[in-house]
């Protein structure tokens, strides 16, 4: 059993994340940065990989009061729980989603990940150790369901969002398409990794809503989740 | 004086024209093929970089025979004129671009282009020769409206299309985005290249249409031409 897995990110109209330095832009504007702290608020839990933590050092709070009065109100922490996919343990244990806000924390470790790292992390977070080399995503999810995650939302980067479609993990993609061109080969995107080969190995999708917001276009798209060939 | 230049390209939901390996993919159905053949017809000329050719082999030929008599009964050739950006002069003799179907060809190359290259491909095409290292846009694109170019139609690839927004010389971008995820780090994308650093470099966009099109969507965006800071 695993949690409802959606994919939520900004890109520009060439489907970047942000620069080739991952410096952190602004591609959306107040109303989707809105509707954005509002799934998050919706969420049990949040995931990002270390990539993220590293290049932007997100605390993925809910930003705003009512919306973390109303998880009170619901029996909730302030924040969904904090999911940091980190094969080998290397969160700063300064990182701003260690330390800002309330909530549980858990930090996803690969059993090859050093011990004194994670020592350190325990004092913040819980540590989940799955997979030897690197985390076994579907373990990771199974055990994010026991601990009652029924909706978990993914920031990014490209990286872990590959990896958890590679695995068939995904349900859902929400892209706000921002009104600008970032440019750059090297520039992050929604699905990095090594990628499909072969086009009997994409992930096929639906397109399940368009709508129109700001500057850009909000595109809402299903997993077509389906018995793909496993090399 | 240049012409009006717009980029037309399919993506799918990731930002990505093909996979890494830059195999051509059907990213669209036959209702965008059609849409493509038709802008296609309706351009005076139509550009790709080296690398598009090198790797797949395209003709850039007008498919359907009303729109290429159409086109004849304008007193136009079948096809546009075919233009190929190849700084170094590596288009192969034996290329489908210099060989598929009637009407004419350029390949602008740069100074510094090898001169046995250029004779060969004097036989096939109009060789246009600008810049020293790689071909100077600006001056190829009013070599091109000198020759009566109104319409240029760019198909591609990621780093021909960078080049082109980085100099302020696209007017238009049209994005199909396809129902599947392709990812890849070193997929190629709308904008390669080295891309931009700062969020005030970035090339601003106006949403101008939005189309639900087969199983994908299809994005205008207008370019907001404005003095950006050179570097």
């Amino acid at each position: 059993m695993r949690p409802y897995v959606f994919v939520n990110v900004a890109m520009s109209a060439d489907g970047k994340l942000s620069t080739r330095e991952r410096r952190q832009v602004k591609i959306s504007g107040s109303i989707d940065f809105r509707r954005v702290d509002q799934i998050k608020a919706g969420s049990d839990a949040i995931m990002v990989g270390i990539g993220t933590v590293l290049a932007d050092d997100p605390s993925l709070t809910v930003k705003d009061p009512e919306l973390k009065a109303g998880r009170a109100a619901r029996g909730e922490d302030e924040n969904p729980i904090r999911v940091v996919v980190d094969s080998r343990g290397r969160t700063p244990i300064e990182a701003a989603i260690l330390n800002k806000g309330s909530g549980q924390r858990i930090v996803a470790v690969a059993g090859e990940a050093d011990e004194k790292n994670r020592e350190l992390l325990r004092e913040k977070a819980d540590v989940i150790t799955t997979g030897t080399e690197s985390v076994d995503l579907p373990a990771l999810l199974d055990a994010l369901h026991a601990r009652g995650v029924r909706r978990l939302m993914v920031e990014g980067g490209g990286t872990l969002i590959w990896s958890l479609i590679k695995e068939d993990l995904v349900d859902e993609i929400q892209t706000f398409i921002g009104n600008m061109v970032i440019g750059g080969k090297d520039a992050p995107t929604l699905a990095d990794g090594e990628g499909f080969l072969a086009a009997q190995d994409f992930v096929g999708l639906d397109l399940a809503d368009v709508l129109r917001m700001e500057e850009g276009i909000l595109l809402t798209w299903k997993v077509r989740h389906q018995q793909r060939s496993i090399l």
